[in-house]
């Protein structure tokens, strides 16, 4: 008999064998079930989920804690049997945040610098200048501006880019984002979007943001904008987008995360000469964080004190 | 008769020509004399230069300011006739440390989080992570920590990379660079460079600096290390750079600056797959900026304050 609690892995999609090397570690004695094999459900404390497979989490009777593995929880609030009483947490991570200011940084700079013209030259063998503009003069505007989104805004201002950013309420930020210029609620939209050489998409998922980047949004945006989705694949209307790109109203796009993962052999974003793919590795959480996090949230909800971790669940983050 | 000044623009290798309408909006009336057309040379106050040709300083007799177009002075001190008693001035932009921090952080972020291996695989449609290495666990160092090599450490620390800096002399750092380790001096050179992840050349091009990277400098990174040189291209021994590549011991280069410029067809870096080649393109000095510091120069040196403005020839920075 141990004291330690009992953890479900639940996903319907991906292997989660990786996460039991960071939990032993950090609890050791701790029982892990990784689905389908449960054992006894009426053991189970809490249950760590990626696209967990629908229905599974409502057969948990004593469960304490539904934790996302990410910083989304859509993944897990599209299931209609999720029990409402049960917490429900995410990843709030620093690490996270540092690989998606690395990857933002990046891709804004790759298109405003035009650096894929450069690559392509080098294979080439050709040496030309292309229009150099100074940051300063380049506005990137930053949709959903929580923790991840201030970490870009933050790597970006230090570069010496114009940052705006939106959200949807109004909010005080870090006394080091004063040089962003906020906008806020769908009022204040397209007065953001017009302003946007560059987008960066870090919305959350919820029903308020699916399919929201579709063609009047993208209508609204300067000519020849740079759209960065590091947000979910279901924001962005697939169709809208490739018009968009064939009018010139968009310029580029660089997407990290699609409709449906892998993106399907043959869908037009893999060979489109203006659309960058990659796979859904903007960030990563360390295991040991996730672990971390995970029994910390345990802890407080066993104490009572689940409000103080727990999402908004109307709201969606 | 005008009481404005007499520019002479001088170079043998590019056309002065564009920065004609930054000086005139600066200085209605200001003269401007583009070499080989120097007129009588008696009546020029001053000289813009980039790689000027060899001699043609010594020629003006009423000099009062020598002004390199770059933060470099290196184009210059290689004519021996250049005056000893004229002072030299470069050009110290936050924009061109903007536009360097934007080139340097896509730079660490291509190779840390293989986003070359990321572009080829769509090329070829294949849905593959790459490892995922959290930015604190790699290790960057900026060798050169003057004005640009602080602002690209500001950005590389926001991003949450460990960051590293070497100078010749030690010498204060903003406060915001505190997370910064700092090392100088030939004596701690191979302990800073023995945890370069990734390591940043922005020396200056001095006799002490010319040639330095070499076999033995690169055998003293960590191995695998990505080799980033935004200085000049006469900072690396090019024959080393490759025999370093080919024995693994140097992971990758992403090479702006040349030995000779436009990089010739037919040399090795052009198709190397390990090294990234972009000409000569990290950052831009806006021309805006040029007419106003050259003329804010010469007004200091003709106010018998040149000591203020004027480098250090002998530092050669």
């Amino acid at each position: 008999m141990s004291d330690q609690p009992t953890l479900a892995l639940l996903s319907a999609t991906i292997d989660m064998r990786y996460l039991v090397p960071a939990f032993e570690a950090a609890c050791p004695g701790i029982e892990l079930r990784l689905w389908p094999e449960l054992g006894n459900v009426a053991e189970i404390d809490a249950a760590v989920c990626w696209e967990p497979p629908p229905g599974v989490i409502a057969t948990l009777p004593r469960l304490k804690l539904i934790q996302s593995l990410a910083a989304g929880i859509d993944h897990l609030v599209r299931d209609p049997a999720l029990p409402a009483s049960v917490p429900l947490c995410r990843i709030v991570d620093a690490q996270m945040a540092s690989g998606m200011a690395a990857y933002v940084a990046w891709a804004v700079v790759q298109g405003q610098r035009h650096m894929g013209a450069y690559l392509a030259q080098q294979r080439a063998g050709e040496w030309r200048e292309q229009p150099v503009q100074h940051p300063p003069q380049h506005r990137v505007g930053i949709a959903g501006f929580g923790t991840l989104g201030q970490a870009c805004a933050r790597t970006l201002l230090s570069i010496g880019y114009a940052v705006r950013g939106w959200k949807r309420s109004a909010s005080e930020v870090a006394a080091d984002l004063h040089g962003v210029a906020l906008f806020h609620g769908d009022a204040q939209l397209a007065d953001f979007l017009s302003g946007c050489d560059t987008l960066v998409c870090l919305l959350p998922l919820t029903e308020a943001t699916r399919d929201r980047i579709d063609a009047r949004f993208l209508a609204a945006l300067p000519r020849g904008a740079h759209l960065i989705n590091v947000g979910r694949g279901d924001h962005v209307v697939d169709a809208d987008l490739l018009a968009a790109l064939a009018s010139g109203q968009l310029g580029a796009a660089t997407l990290d995360a699609f409709r449906t993962e892998p993106l399907p052999a043959g869908h037009p974003f893999w060979q489109h000469p203006r659309i960058t793919v990659t796979p859904h590795i903007a960030t990563r959480t360390p295991i040991a964080v996730i672990a971390a996090q995970t029994l910390a949230n345990l802890a407080s909800a066993q104490a009572g004190r689940a409000a103080d971790v727990a999402i908004d669940r109307r709201r969606g983050y």
